[in-house]
C-alpha cells in the first residue's frame, strides 16, 4: 500500500488550460484511460523525455512536434505503451495527432502524444477516432482530478499536487499531476508528469526552470532501477494570470522556481510512496562527498541494492548490506574508517564497523518506521545529494510477474 | 529449488591436500561450519579476492600473508562474515590464524582465513581455540565433500566438482568447491571458491590460469547484483603428481587451463542454479556488439532488471522488458533497427518491434522452460560476450527478508 500517501481530494484549475478524459473501450474493467490538456495559445512549455535509446513512438513524434511548434494540446493513453511497435507505431502516434487536429481545428504539430502501459503491442487508433472527438468537445478547467486517474496504470493512488505563489503580477496556479510506480529510475527525464501554472514565463526561463525541477525531484527517484521507454515531463506557463513575463533577472524568478520544484518534488515523492509493493519511503542522503557525482553513484548503488531493499522491507536493520553496497559503488580510496551511516538518526557506523554506542533495538525501532532516511557521511569532502527510494516486497514480484496476465 | 543442480555424491581428493571440518558451536541446528585445508609445501596457489572498497577482515589478512608466504592452510569459517567489524576483525582473523599456527607448527602468515555469513558481527575466537586442534587432528585427504557443505550459508545445495586432465606426467585431478547464493555480483573476483590440482605448475603461470578462470566463470554471473564483502577464489596446485611443472609454452598448458576453467565455470553456474530463490538459470548473450564492454553493459544491465527478472520468473515472455533494458544499457547510437532478441531460439524482436513472425504461444513455450537463454544480437560489429544469472521470485524476497531472524 502506498506509504503515507492520499489521494488529492481536489486539484486546482490553472487558468489557460483545459482538461478531459474518457475511456478508450475494450477493457475488462471500463476505466477512463484517454486524457486530452488543451493549452491557450501563447504559452510556453517545456518538456523532458527519457534517454532509454529505445525511446517509445509518442517520445519520438512529440520531439518532432515540439521542434517545429508550440503545443497546443497534450493526448495521454494509459493501458498501451506504443513502445517495441516500430514503424507502425510512429505512424499510430501521427494517426493519434491527427484525429486531435481534425477534432479541434488545430494543426497535427502542435498536438504531442503521450502513453504508458504494456511495451509492444499496437494501438487501436480506431477507438481513438471514437474517443477524441467526445474528450475535445469534453474539455473544461477542472478536469485535472479525472487526469490523474486517467493517467494512472499500476498506480494505487493517483498524484497530484497544487500551489499558489505570489508574484509581482498576481497569485499563480500551479497545478501537476504524475503517473508511475514501476519501472521508475528515470534518466535525466521522468515518468509521465503535466505540470502547469498561469503565470506568464519567457520560454527559455521556463526550460531552465522545468531543468533545475526535474533534476532535483524526478531524477532523482528510483523504485525498481529500470528506465522506462516512455518517460516525460511537460511544464506548461499558459501566462493567463498576466503577470508580465518572468525571466532571468525577474525578482518573481526564485519563488516561481522554488514553487514548480516543490511541486515536482512532491509529484516524485508520490511515485516513490505508490512504488510497487512499497511498503517504506526512503530518502539516501550521503554527504561529505568528493563531488555530487560520487554522492549519487553512493546513493543510487544502496538505493537499487536488492539485499538493502529487502532488509528494509523486513524492518531489519541490516547495517552490514548498506556498508557492502556502498563499498561497490566503484569510488576510488574510498576510506572506511572514515565512513559514518545513520538510520533515521541513529548511529549505526562509525569507524569501519557497528559504532560503539549502537544498539540492535534501538536500530530496528528506527527501520521500523515508514518513514527511513539513511544518511551516510563519506569523509572526503564537502559535496553531497540525495535520492528516494521505496523497499522490495513480496507485493513487488507477484505485481510484475503478473503484469500481464 | 535450485535449477537442474544436484549435489555432488563424491569429490576426488587431490594429492598433496588434505581437508576437515568441524562444528564452532553455538548453532541453533549443529552442522559443521569450519573448515580446514592442508596444502603440501611446495605448492603454488593463485588467489583472486572481492574489489569491494570495504572487504572483510579475513580478506585483508589473507592479502598480507599471501604477500609474504606461500599458504599452506586455508581456514573457512560460515555463519559470520567478519566484515565490518573494524579493527577488532582484523585482529580477529589474525587470532584465528595464530590459532591453527599452534595446532600445525607452521607459521601463522602461511594461514589464509575465509570468512562468509552476516557482516557485522564479532567472531567468537574461543570457538576457534576449541575447534581447530580438532580440525587440525582430522585432516584427510577425502574431506571435501564434507567441507562443500561446511562452508555452504544459504546455499540450498553444496557445490563440488572433480575432473581429470592427461598432461605428459601423468592424469592430473582437479577438484574445487564453491559456496555462494546471495550478494552475488562478483566483481573480479568471486565468492567462497577452492579448487586444487596435484598437476605441478610454475606460480606465474598458475595465476595467468587463474585469472583467465575467474574471469570468465566467477565474474560473469550475478544473482542480486551485490558484490559480497568476502568472495575469494583460491587456486592451488600442489605438484604431488611429480609431472614437469607446467609454464608458459608447455605443450600441457592448453588442456590444463582448459580443464580448470572448466571446473571454475562449473561451480559458477552452481552458484546461480543454487541462487537465492531460483527457479530458472538464465543465459544472457549478447552478440555483434563494438566490444566487448559494451556486450557486457548491456548483458549485465539485461540480467541485472527486476522487471525482466519476474516476468522470467513468471514464465512470461515479457520482450519489451528485455527491450527496455538493452536501451537504458548506456551505449551511444543504438540502432533500434538492427536489434534482434531471441528466446531460447524463438526471435521475439527484430527491427525495433516484435518479430514479424512471434507468436505470444511460442514464446511462453520458450520462457516457461527452467533453462532460458536470451540472445541479444546488436548488429554493431563482431563482439560478444555472456553472463549467467537467474530469476527473481517471492523466494528472494522470504530469504532475504528474514536472513537474520
Amino acid at each position: 500500500m502506498p506509504v503515507g500517501l492520499k489521494a488529492p481530494v481536489s486539484l486546482r484549475p490553472v487558468p489557460g488550460v483545459r482538461v478531459a478524459t474518457a475511456a478508450l473501450g475494450g477493457r475488462s474493467r471500463p476505466r477512463d484511460d484517454l486524457t486530452l490538456f488543451e493549452i491557450v495559445d501563447g504559452a510556453s512549455c517545456a518538456a523532458t523525455f527519457t534517454r532509454n535509446a529505445f525511446c517509445a513512438a509518442p517520445v519520438t513524434v512529440a520531439r518532432e512536434h515540439l521542434a517545429r511548434a508550440v503545443p497546443r494540446y497534450l493526448l495521454v493513453n494509459a493501458g498501451n505503451a506504443n513502445a517495441g511497435t516500430g514503424t507502425r507505431g510512429i505512424e499510430d502516434a501521427r494517426r493519434c495527432c491527427a484525429i486531435v487536429a481534425e477534432a479541434t481545428g488545430a494543426p497535427a504539430e502542435t498536438v504531442l502524444p503521450f502513453s504508458t502501459g504494456v511495451i509492444g503491442e499496437p494501438l487501436s487508433t480506431e477507438r481513438f477516432e471514437n474517443a477524441v472527438p467526445n474528450v475535445a468537445r469534453a474539455l473544461r478547467p477542472d478536469g485535472w482530478l479525472d487526469a490523474a486517474g486517467a493517467i494512472a496504470t499500476t498506480d494505487i493512488v493517483p498524484k497530484g499536487v497544487s500551489r499558489s505563489v505570489a508574484l509581482a503580477g498576481g497569485t499563480a496556479t500551479i497545478t501537476g499531476i504524475a503517473k508511475g510506480s514501476g519501472m521508475i529510475r528515470p534518466d535525466m527525464a521522468t515518468m509521465l508528469a503535466f505540470i502547469a501554472t498561469d503565470a506568464a514565463v519567457a520560454a527559455d526561463t521556463l526550460r531552465s526552470i522545468a531543468k533545475d525541477a526535474v533534476e532535483s525531484s524526478f531524477n532523482r527517484i528510483t523504485v525498481d532501477g529500470d528506465t522506462s521507454t516512455n518517460d516525460a515531463c511537460v511544464i506548461v506557463a499558459t501566462g493567463a494570470l498576466g503577470n508580465p513575463p518572468v525571466r532571468e533577472g525577474s525578482a518573481d524568478l526564485p519563488a516561481l522556481t522554488a514553487a514548480i520544484g516543490e511541486v515536482a518534488l512532491e509529484l516524485a515523492h508520490a511515485i516513490v510512496r505508490d512504488g510497487e509493493g512499497a511498503t517504506k519511503f526512503v530518502t539516501v542522503a550521503v554527504e561529505e562527498g568528493g563531488s555530487r557525482a560520487e554522492c549519487l553513484d553512493v546513493a543510487w548503488t544502496v538505493a537499487h541494492s536488492p539485499l538493502v531493499k529487502t532488509a528494509l522491507y523486513a524492518s531489519d536493520a541490516n547495517w552490514g548490506r548498506i556498508l557492502a553496497a556502498v563499498g561497490r559503488a566503484g569510488l576510488a580510496d574510498l576510506d572506511l574508517s572514515r565512513i559514518r551511516i545513520w538510520l533515521n538518526g541513529v548511529c549505526i557506523v562509525s569507524a569501519g564497523g557497528r559504532d560503539a554506542a549502537y544498539t540492535e533495538a534501538a536500530g530496528t525501532e528506527a527501520v521500523s518506521r515508514e518513514e527511513i532516511v539513511i544518511r551516510i557521511a563519506l569523509g572526503r569532502g564537502e559535496a553531497h545529494d540525495r535520492v528516494w527510494t521505496c523497499d522490495f516486497s513480496h507485493q513487488y514480484v507477484t505485481i510484475n510477474a503478473e503484469y500481464r496476465t
